[in-house]
């Protein structure tokens, strides 16, 4: 999409830093090379056609009930586990990762495999209008740069991390501290050198049980050189609880890599302390809802976090969360939401629960925050990166009815707990389309 | 699909009364005037095909990954609420009911919105796999009558109640005493007369709370009469908990509307006594897990439902649930089997979660024990009736993905997790293909 900018004219819906939802109709978004450069009332088409000189054919004109939302934001998924999303959700969080997932992880050192897995998963979350995912990998630095290259050459918006991990793995499954100090400075370094401004690498040790200091300290010292994002998964289950010391949030910390744009996975059971040191930071937290149920890990209290100021979004967590839809995260995230309000009841205690209004802010604007990419995505604001999806509820075979009682409340909803990619006709990356219809 | 036979060849899935899941590759069966003949090993092919002159063009054979399963029952189902599933999905159970579904029940008296609701509500089951749904209806005999003509007409397998409620109805959608009995007793009259195989009409009292004592006493003698099918709601909140002396069950029971195939809705407090009622005049329950979470209303514990014997199968309960798909319905039960699993864990106690065998058990032979319907569907058996789904995970655009270390039931998990109307090629029912792609 360069040179001659396009407009989209119609309704749009978004998050703004003050409004959970913003809609609009008759508004028209101007972009160019990628960005947006205007968005104006409808009235002063005429007039930006010619102050910019934007032919007729480059005028979108969204027909009725379509509508242009912000592209979805997944602040956690594994990208190898795609292979058995869906399938074996029989265990808990660490025998699922022995008896299901390491096994599978293990397999991504055969570079065919990882090809065919990581093809469909790019593809299949960018159809499902995820224009932004924070991907974990493998061990292996051969796929986990194949999997770079499949997300830059599809066109999605990508963190991708080589994972850490020497400790506590399976035999077949494991790397030295060295080997994996140094095959993340390799991949690190091949990445960062492409200045590719959408797919960039993130330091990614799993967790701190599978990591020794020594790694950690190291990928700190590592992050201060490039000053790359990170991301790992933290008190994800009750048994993660603090034993005290220096552990969890206070090790990452240490190392120096709780910052602005360090994703933690999870964070079932974070304490107020916790909290408090992440909201200074700036370090944000992936709310996996699918996930915590599937895997039997925990409730999140979103509301909390939300109270507490911290910043917060929606992770598929694909393969402990079942689904790659970030539609499913967001429906999974009411659901849990509205658990907690349930066992506040029964306690005689209210709860507040998430609306749809915050829960589309988190798939979208909150997750970019998370990410720290709010200054380049999120929502649509002149500067930003045009990262949207084109919805239309009326759509041949759409999995969803719309009745004449309906009002564009109702059917965003609609789209929000009924929709899935049928409905999701184009999806734009910095202003080039990558999936739809 | 009258006179000559039809032959299915390939694999199928089912439960049987002993197992929640059987699966049989390389068999065929054999279908007429909408009745199972036989069902046989493939190498007995030629020889079927022979002896009931069956034409080669007559024989489907299923591709590879390809399976026929029985078609989706819901158990519970609200027709007109689907005007709004997927929206207004804040309020609890009472709030709403007074809010959203009270008023939009009552525009079933126009005939042309019923029409347009009822038309879509069936086309979209259907397409989505329920070939037996339980449907509650409004007040309104005409709209009643007109939806079960709709659903003749598009071949459904169902149950329809003209609702009863002559107690703390709002002004504008309310019944006395006299109309309740009188309507209903014309609808059922009606309805049956025509003899259809496929639908009949249901005795539908909406709540204990709704029907006064004499109205419920008065259906149990108009049922005496007509040895009809019954439906109602039960304990789905805590507010509905016994408050002492003949309420809930025992109401139902002293007016002998606690039959073989009665269906109550929820359950989620019943009690011990009560199940033991339920077991003895073998009634059944109609869980309904989205509904029960998105309203806020409990979690029922189904595994302790199961131990005890009782019959029990999935209701999408539109739209208190927000999807009408009975693959969500599932779906939602796991999550709601682990929820609990989850808050046994806090307090030191092991939970035994659905397994996804059994989840399926409950969305096909455990919906078709509840309506008093397993002696004719619910799995595929000599002498039932031919309901069934062809499930095509490889359909183009399917949701979900394939991968060449996927096993058999790798593939059956995901496509009841991740899969859609997209995979459900055909849709069957009594042996006539209703719906598919």
């Amino acid at each position: 999409m360069a040179g001659t900018p396009t407009i989209f004219h119609g309704s749009f819906v978004h998050s703004t830093k003050e409004k959970d939802m913003v809609t609009h109709n008759d508004m028209v978004i101007g972009v160019e090379r990628g960005k947006i450069i205007f968005i104006e009332h409808e009235t002063r088409l005429p007039d930006l056609m010619s102050e910019y000189s934007v032919p007729r054919d480059k005028v979108r004109h969204l027909e009725k009930w379509q509508f242009l939302m912000p592209g979805l934001v997944d602040t956690h998924i594994h990208a190898p586990q795609y292979a058995f999303a869906g399938s074996k959700m029989d265990l808990q969080l660490y025998d699922w990762l022995s008896t299901y997932t390491f096994p599978t992880e293990a397999k991504f050192k055969d570079l065919k495999y990882a090809m065919d897995v990581y093809s469909k998963v790019v593809d299949r979350t960018l159809k499902n209008g995820t224009t932004t995912a924070c991907y974990f990998a493998t061990l292996h630095r051969d796929a986990t740069n194949l999997l770079f290259q499949i997300i830059e050459k599809a066109g999605q918006r990508a963190y991708v991390g080589k994972v850490n991990m020497d400790c506590c793995s399976p035999t077949y499954y494991k790397e030295t501290m060295e080997e994996s100090l140094e095959d993340t400075k390799k991949f690190v370094e091949s990445t960062v050198s492409k200045k590719n401004p959408l797919v960039t690498p993130i330091i990614t040790p799993r967790f701190t049980g599978s990591c020794s200091e020594e790694l950690i300290m190291s990928l700190g010292r590592l992050n201060q050189q490039y000053q790359l994002p990170v991301q790992t998964h933290e008190l994800e289950t009750r048994a993660d609880v603090g034993t005290g010391g220096l552990n969890h949030l206070h090790i990452w910390d240490k190392a120096g890599l709780l910052k602005h744009n360090t994703v933690l996975a999870h964070c079932v059971y974070i304490s107020e302390e916790e909290l408090d040191l992440l909201k200074l930071r700036g370090s944000g937290i992936a709310h996996c809802p699918n996930s915590n149920i599937t895997l039997r890990s925990g409730f999140l209290d979103v509301r909390h976090v939300l109270e507490k100021g911290c910043k917060i979004g929606l992770g598929t967590d694909v393969s402990g969360g079942y689904s790659c839809s970030m539609l499913d995260a967001l429906r999974s995230a009411s659901q849990v939401s509205k658990t907690i309000a349930i066992q506040r009841e029964e306690r005689g205690e209210n709860y507040e629960i998430l609306t749809y209004k915050e829960l589309f802010r988190l798939a979208t604007l909150g997750g970019s925050e998370v990410m720290g990419l709010d200054e380049t995505i999120g929502n649509f604001q002149v500067g930003k990166d045009f990262d949207g999806i084109v919805v239309d509820p009326l759509v041949e075979n759409s999995p969803f009815d719309v009745f004449s009682t309906d009002t564009f409340s109702d059917i965003i909803q609609k789209f929000l707990f009924l929709g899935d990619d049928r409905n999701m006709i184009d999806v734009f990356v910095a202003g080039t389309r990558t999936s739809g219809r």
